[in-house]
């Protein structure tokens, strides 16, 4: 019998679109970040995002409060992603009867900070017992900004790949956590060799999503799709070839190393590109711009937001999905199912 | 330590609408069945519900199909209780990665069905793997119809308490699925003494969220407050008094029992009152109408809808919260923290 771990979860996702029938109404539906709905005149987007205890987050890596942070900022993200402004979120929230008040106390202070944040406020949603462990779902309404909203399609052939920020430091800090568990917490920077591990923590417990870059990027019309990237480079920049039918060659040689992750590394022998390419949960944005307007737009960026960006590779309908300097690449991306 | 389970349901949810700020956008905020918020110049309604295997059902108990329904079904009912009409769902499913497809495929099944049933479409979502069961969040996007939506207040001293159909079948099933555990399933109708159980089991799996009925009703001035049975009668009634701030008496004896109903109770030794007045998940109707016009509206509805409806009490502002011919009950509904 197949099992949703051998689908994959965008085979999963691929399969749930197929079935469901959709409406004039669903300007977009399954398969991008955010829907996007007609409801009158008006386009309305939105996500939802699902946050499970012991899949995406351990209690004893992080405070309530960046749980909650995070379990919002990834919903908030997918909005960012279309280049839209959240307005509205709702928590569905399951727990065990034995949680402490205390610790949902913190969630939800996380997630009201997240939501406060990039402007929107929380309106409602759901609380009930789980059998084991906890789950929030955030669900987040906005709409787009202006009259121009970026999906994942509409990539073109020449098109400079482009992103914000410093990639793989999210994906560090999670290996951190992971190799140093129970001597390792937010706080502890106490340990000369450890110094460069907040930096990674901070990155991994408290994204911020790129709201307003997303907003600025979403008007320049060079600018013709866009992801957050919360599964790795190589996948979400997979997601953007293959919404064009494209194929993306990244150059590697483009991606800024950032100098904590490149310490944390070569202390443990480590390769800062596998983060770089792989690690998930960056929630920086990738985004296709046209072919000779990918400088004009990155000083423009750089003036504006005093933030990262870098042309890091190119679309081309030489050949279908993610190469790497011209090669498949040999690691891919987190997926929910199928874990590297 | 204070935990969830001590605060209950409602104590939660009272905690967190106190540290969440609102917004002149929010016209009704956490802790009616929907969120009404403003869009421009559109007035939307959005609710979620989350669906948790071994809290809210069980695999045994049910085919994929018809929990994939109550899931939406549930979900879809705040909109009911509002008066609104749904229009987008988005839904959220975890899953233990051994999940087989086809059950994921039956739960789409099902919640595709009942979402389609209601006029609505389902847009997107999230999926993603749980630690443990299988986790559905239904997220529902509406809007109202006409110039009207009922809220949980507004219930006036003198009005009539109104319920549609008969209640208590679906928490009867229940307790036949739970006593009769193993030797009972949705098709088992062979049994001479088994009867009446698939009628009962088809409530409790298979609930028709009232929207025709709520947008009917909405759009009558004497009716004054709504609210879906969820709960239980007294819980649900007492939550239409408390946000009046008055208070409800419910005349048993005016309650039609389904002889269905009846039949199982007579046979277990049960109390079909029981089930009528404390039991959950009916999916029904309850609202206030404007003393002295609640026969002229009850008489409108059976020639419209040709359905159960019935005057089970009066609201009052001689005391507050729920009673039973004037004493307060010795049973209260379903806390999905603190289960009777």
């Amino acid at each position: 019998m197949p099992t949703v771990a051998s689908l994959g979860e965008f085979g999963l996702i691929a399969r749930i679109a197929r079935m469901t029938p959709t409406a004039p109404s669903v300007v977009e539906g399954i398969g991008d970040d955010c829907a996007v709905l007609r409801i009158g005149d008006r386009l309305v987007l939105v996500s939802c995002d699902l946050s499970i205890e012991n899949v995406h987050w351990r209690r004893s890596h992080a405070l309530a409060e960046s749980i909650g942070w995070k379990a919002a900022a990834s919903a908030l993200s997918d909005i960012a992603a279309m280049g839209g402004a959240p307005l509205f979120c709702l928590v569905s929230l399951a727990c065990p009867d034995d949680t402490e008040t205390s610790l949902v106390d913190g969630l939800y202070e996380g997630m009201l900070d997240a939501v406060k944040q990039c402007g929107a406020v929380i309106v409602g949603g759901d609380t009930t017992r789980s059998a084991d462990g906890i789950v929030i779902d955030v669900v987040v309404i906005g709409e787009p900004v202006g009259d121009r909203y970026l999906t994942r399609k509409g990539a073109q052939p020449g098109d400079a790949l482009v992103v914000t920020g410093r990639l793989g430091l999210s994906a560090a800090g999670l290996h951190a956590l992971e190799s140093d568990r129970g001597d390792l917490s937010e706080t502890d920077s106490t340990r000369p060799a450890a110094s460069e591990k907040p930096r990674l923590l901070r990155a991994h417990c408290h994204p911020t999503p790129r709201i307003q870059e997303g907003q600025w990027l979403a008007a320049r019309p060079v600018v013709h799709a866009m992801i957050d990237i919360s599964d790795g480079l190589i996948q979400d920049a997979g997601h953007l070839a293959e919404a064009a039918h494209l194929g993306v060659d990244v150059d590697q040689s483009m991606l800024s190393v950032d100098p904590d992750l490149m310490s944390y590394c070569r202390e443990g022998g480590l390769d800062p590109y596998d983060f770089m390419l792989a690690g998930g949960e960056d929630y920086e944005l990738a985004f296709a711009v046209a072919g000779g307007r990918s400088d004009a737009l990155v000083q423009a960026f750089r003036g504006k937001f005093h933030t990262d960006i870098s042309v890091v590779g190119t679309f081309t309908d030489a050949w279908q999905g993610v190469r790497i300097a011209g090669e498949p690449p040999s690691k891919t991306g987190f997926d929910h199912f199928r874990q590297p």
